[in-house]
């Protein structure tokens, strides 16, 4: 198959007139056009390799060999839709159950991440008769108009705030209102979940869910405090609400401890609905909803079919199958453990010649550089941060993007294939980025949060 | 690899156990599992071949050669997200402008009909501003909480109807409330959409969109009145409003004479939002939303990102194109005329000797026939649609499903290379199970319409 059939302006000319711009290019200045793929590795149109950081949908790596491999096996044999039986489904939830809580035993496959938060939110309200969400801050749940309600990053820029959704702070210990030095912020930021509810209650509505990625990503590579998931829990079960732990961007290993990153806040805490998405089929459209008996039969009592046209195909759950044995088979989990853990630690040493960083965080390949202007206020250095990407990119060839609500979070998310070389030569190009920015003296004003608009003083 | 890895027992009762009992089996009473396709037919354990008259996603022919060698190539050089450059998103949107009217210019790709009617909702109310949507009676439009909401196949079952949502009259010349001795049915449904407006009007609100199936397909193989789409369009402009036409059943040739469905309605007639879906990538997950620019335009000006992590992707783009090869190469459309024909002919030869025959109706390979217990009342025969369907398959092997608000529609939607040979075995099947029927004297009762409990006297 021939690598490239256009010239890269003529794509791009192309692309700019034939697809909705609000689709945007990464580095949109100056847009790459990636002609194949390998591992962690991307290739432009010249064959000049670049380092991915940040391809968390490609989590055992591009292109995988076995992955193809099932893939046109099982589209060369059957690829109908789940109204028939067929063993893959049922192999997959099988597998997928395996590796949950037992509570968690139920399955509904679907397309994307999207579809699996709107038919979250479904199961959610039907089962619990409530209709309010409460939400964390800055949270993304999808492109959906359903989940656009319940996303304060989106609704924000958009529509604005529903009556029936409750946004609570970020329980983000760095920037948060309950910082590292708080004796227990995991309690005091389920606390303010519990003074949510109250004043949901006090205006006669009901809590349908609480609804949060297990590792808030777009936030800005949140790690969540110990002990908030099972208190907001038991706040949100005492409300007749349920807790949906969004697992789209973080499950499937990337954590390296455990499987799913909702299990980093303990065996006390089993969330009711689980979300998956992105890494599980590596690329291929492949999503889940794994919910309890109990969520599902009060679903199916509504006495209406579900019918997800591809969900659960004989294709996607050969994938999805294929993905797992890799993760298990190549030991991706103690991977993403063993480099996730070396970046850290590498960065956390940068962070001591580098008075711009401000924090170091993550477990497993899901990690956050957050940039400072200053560490005592801990100002955003979103200017920075964008500079930092534009020359990884332009001088390194390392793809790495921001987040946070100052967009001044490097965020690292790469395929779990990710290598301790790979994590040495980020943090090096960093280091001489960084060194090079304090010797320019970039200092800039204060910046407006690009979600809520509020100023970081 | 393996076609069966467990037995058919073992896999229904895993089914049962592990995925959510609202997604349904065909031939509940007594499932079939199917291991392997080819084409028009489907193989179970046993290795029993079946006729599939319904697989409309699987729009090429099952397992075709030609989409999966597109697929595995492109599955083992690149699938990363559209935010790079890519000349198959462009190429591939380059070819699909040109089988449209040329308004319909700007794409967006999406993994479902779901997600693109969902997208196709916020483009419209982010164009105009407007909230209230206007759809036909028994319309489906997707399995998201935005499109139940515009959905009364659904709606009447779940929550209810919203306020901002209008139902016109289904445009059924056989059962609706014009019929084939009016003497201009399409203006006259046509006319019930502009006293629909004004109704809106005099509450206050405002039109966004008529959001409708270029071919109600789950209303019961309905065939819009000619006229019909283009009076509409006229009176939603008027009001503000843009017409959207939901081509996720009927597009890419299954009618045979043109490529989509709306351009039945004739030149003068072009909606300015249409979504695609199903048969788009021959089962796998891909869809999109067509627009003009004005349209994209406005959803770019509200400053928000689209971003859809799969649609789009090199792989579903491969796919995409390999599908409008192969329906070239191969004249599936010319097929679809040809044989669409003859099954339609056979089937309105068999309406001579069996009284049951209420109507057939169709356009290529998009077929209904509507079973009746007697011609005059036109009261549906629900049991007996049942009937024919269960013989069909235990009998002969044939699958067939039934639609309309009474599930009394054989409906015929298979993949378009469905054979002469095909449409005279399903023919004469059906006469004869119908002449068994017509012996056996089926009577039964008055039936309740299952979507909205109307009684049909």
């Amino acid at each position: 198959m021939a690598q490239q059939k256009l010239r890269k302006q003529e794509t791009l000319a192309m692309r700019k007139r034939l697809i909705g711009q609000s689709c945007r290019l990464f580095y949109s200045d100056d847009p790459v056009k990636i002609v194949r793929a390998r591992g962690q590795y991307l290739f432009d149109e010249n064959n000049q390799r670049y380092l991915d950081c940040i391809s968390n949908v490609h989590h055992v790596g591009h292109c995988h060999p076995k992955i193809t491999e099932a893939a046109a096996a099982q589209m060369d044999l059957l690829n109908t839709n789940s109204r028939f039986l067929h063993d893959n489904i049922v192999l997959y939830a099988d597998r997928l159950a395996a590796s949950l809580p037992e509570k968690l035993c139920v399955f509904y496959f679907v397309n994307s991440g999207s579809e699996a938060n709107d038919l979250a939110l479904r199961l959610a309200q039907q089962f619990t008769q409530h209709q309010d969400v409460i939400v964390v801050d800055h949270a993304y749940h999808g492109h959906l108009m359903s989940l656009i309600d319940i996303s304060p990053y989106k609704f924000r820029k958009l529509a604005g705030q529903k009556e029936w959704v409750h946004v609570a702070p970020l329980p983000d210990t760095y920037r948060g209102i309950y910082r590292e030095t708080h004796p227990n912020p995991g309690q005091a930021y389920a606390d303010t979940v519990k003074d949510l509810i109250e004043d949901v209650h006090k205006k006669g509505r009901k809590i349908c869910a609480f609804f949060a990625e297990s590792l808030p990503s777009v936030g800005g590579q949140i790690i969540l405090p110990q002990g908030y998931s099972a208190k907001v829990a038991e706040y949100v079960h005492s409300a007749g609400g349920v807790y949906v732990a969004d697992e789209v961007q973080t499950g499937f290993g990337r954590v390296g401890s455990h499987f799913w990153a909702f299990q980093l806040q303990g065996e006390d805490f089993c969330p009711d609905i689980v979300t998956l998405g992105k890494p599980m089929g590596n690329g291929h459209p492949l999503a889940c909803v794994a919910t309890t008996k109990e969520i599902a039969d009060a679903f199916t009592a509504n006495g209406v079919e579900y019918f997800n046209t591809f969900g659960g195909n004989p294709v996607s759950c050969a994938i999805g199958l294929a993905v797992l044995d890799v993760i298990k088979e190549e030991d991706l989990r103690g991977n993403a453990m063993t480099v996730g853990a070396h970046l850290k630690d590498l960065l956390t040493k940068l962070q001591t010649r580098h008075q711009m960083i401000g924090d170091v965080r993550g477990v497993g390949l899901f990690v956050g550089l957050e940039l400072v202007k200053d560490r005592e206020q801990r100002t955003p250095a979103t200017e920075c941060a964008a500079l930092v990407v534009k020359r990884l990119k332009e001088e390194d060839r390392i793809f790495v993007s921001t987040d946070g609500p100052w967009e001044s979070v490097l965020k690292f998310k790469p395929p779990l294939c990710f290598s301790m070389e790979d994590a040495e030569l980020v943090a090096q190009c960093i280091d001489r980025i960084l060194t090079a920015a304090a010797t320019e003296n970039i200092n800039l004003p204060n910046n407006t949060c690009i979600n809520c608009k509020r100023e970081q003083k």
